[in-house]
């Protein structure tokens, strides 16, 4: 077959499979890119083991076959050719022609790659019996604003993953390390009933492909173990990803989510991030912690360490009685990234568990402990 | 003593201290920032061993001592600060001050810590006997030039440094790992001859600061094992290096500069490059091998290794005997890398040296070797 693409629509699919594809691995099949003809498309893929990719590019190719390339200095070569456009042609080997260059690359078969399995948008299967659709900007908003609180630890295995939530009232996301939790819940009501935690590095794979991709609905499938998407890029071609699933599913949270507050505290997010993020270099290196007293109008954020002693006043807008309580700085800090413009900090009491949630979006709500004082 | 800075005149010289001073050493005082009080100014100090680095900020402070602190938090602190202001208040703690924000850190005292040595700008002494000086920005030209070359390896120790030689003719300032070199030449005479090795990664800090502060004169000192710095800024007070010399100079590289050319390509250097980088793609991963083959106003690049095989044609003014020869194409890229506009590839024989001098500028020339066909 012969076939050309643009250069940039090239190089910009395979910018999305080179982060999936690692560039080494202990099955070196993975180090390589699939590419698989059918008449009216070339498809690109590739997987790291936990996430499939795959990249249709609508073209007139005239054959059909499935090969296997080194991914590494296809990547490299693809992104730094000299012409507009991009020939690709298929022999026993694959050349490539663009501008004044050439080249021949070696091919390998597909005999040992994994199947990759991946949803049919519109059409359950075996594979994925559950499907359900939504704009992937609010999906990507969802899993972004989760994300920070997942565990890194080998301890307690689930909370490396971000549970999703799907059921009659909403699509939710949830994650937590076991000390403080993030959701976000996206108010569409959902045609199944289903808990999947998805690993969180996974997720960074799966919300960088959907920014990239821009507007646009996405199709989620659930089938065993596995979870897929599926979504078009208009002009460009579809793309499906699926990835694997934890097993298991986090324990009962809502508990934890406290529901009455004795005060709750307005702040501008930024100004009041900045200011904590100061006196947080004097916090101890360990617990970081910060005190904060809340008190007319105002909250007196304060530290002290080996290195001496901080604090700063921030306004703030208070409803209810006076209180003092201490964070770990990381903590609250992070509960905070996601938000811009007006939050508030919802005060249990001092030892039991706060709540942050932005004052405009009502989506997204963040449990912090306080340290004990 | 109480005295106050913009922010952002402070923020910037311990952004210069900052990449000096280290987190982390197994001499715990190197991690503090020094600070000498005298009445009319703050000077604040840093050394990681290799580099000792000075910043004198003028000011009225009514005061005299030196003290340590902690580096890191306080250059974390200043960088945030909320006011255009900060004021500090030196008594038996740092007192800093800045809009809504204040903080006393502890502070330690220099016993232990080492004396900084730095050279007096136009009063040579017992420390820099030796004194010369030229524009920064054309010492930091030379040295950016020839940095590449330097080596990493731990064998032959003398070639991780860059030697400057200071002569009646010119400064010099020379690198090579004993397999390429490259020189580039100030063309100001010197009032003393000397050579001095000085560590690239020390040279490093050096190109850093001389960048950081523009234009105007650098003074530079020779002393026992040391070369001295001196620069003022305008409006911003001195700064001052000191950098700890290597042993030893190099061996004679003069008789491995070839001298007559069979032939002569004179190229564009950003096509060339961009070329050399994609066919090297395919190159053999062990020597990085493109072949170079010139004749009738155009070089043929090539390559082949695991992948398969890459080639593309640049064109190339050709004058003499047309000429095969092959590179590894890291050393011919790096030896290009500095350079713009056109250059002349000077070919001695098809293994032996090559030479790499840019059209316009005549202070650069590098040498490679050719791989043997």
């Amino acid at each position: 077959m012969n076939v050309s693409f643009p250069k940039n629509l090239l190089a910009e699919s395979l910018g999305l499979l080179e982060r999936v594809i690692p560039s080494r691995s202990s099955s070196p099949l993975l180090t390589y890119l699939g590419m698989a003809l059918s008449p009216e498309a070339l498809t690109l893929f590739g997987s790291n083991g936990e996430v499939d990719l795959e990249v249709r590019l609508p073209a007139d190719t005239q054959g059909e076959g499935r090969f296997l390339i080194p991914a590494q200095p296809f990547f490299q070569l693809v992104r730094s050719l000299p012409g507009d456009l991009v020939e690709l042609a298929l022999g026993t080997e694959l050349e490539l022609a663009s501008g004044s260059f050439r080249t021949r690359l070696s091919l390998a078969s597909t005999e040992g790659y994994p199947d990759l399995l991946f949803p049919e948008a519109g059409t359950p299967s075996e594979d994925y019996p559950l499907q359900t659709a939504l704009p992937a900007e609010e999906l990507s908003r969802a899993l972004a604003h989760v994300r920070y609180a997942a565990s890194n630890e080998e301890y307690r295995a689930i909370f490396r993953g971000v549970q999703l939530e799907f059921s009659p009232r909403a699509l939710r996301a949830v994650a937590s390390d076991g000390y403080r939790l993030a959701l976000y819940e996206l108010p569409r009501p959902q045609p199944f009933a289903r808990k999947a935690v998805v690993p969180a590095r996974s997720l960074d794979e799966v919300v960088r492909v959907l920014r990239g991709t821009g507007e646009g609905e996405v199709v989620l499938a659930l089938g065993p173990g596995t979870l897929g998407l599926a979504l078009g890029r208009e002009g460009k071609g579809r793309l499906r990803l699926a990835v694997k699933l934890m097993e298991g599913e986090f324990p009962d949270y809502e508990r934890v989510i406290p529901k009455e507050f004795p005060l709750q505290a307005v702040l501008e997010v930024e100004p009041f991030r900045e200011a904590l993020r100061r006196v947080s270099v004097l916090a101890d290196r360990h617990n970081h912690r910060v005190d904060l007293l809340f008190q007319e109008g105002r909250a007196l954020l304060s530290a002290e360490g080996d290195y001496g002693k901080g604090q700063e006043e921030v306004p703030v807008r208070l409803e209810g009685t006076p209180l003092a309580v201490a964070y770990n700085a990381r903590y609250l800090l992070e509960a905070l990234g996601p938000l811009a413009g007006q939050a508030a900090l919802l005060l249990s009491g001092p030892t039991s568990p706060s709540l942050v949630r932005p004052l405009g979006e009502e989506g997204y709500r963040a449990v912090v402990v306080p340290l004990r004082v």
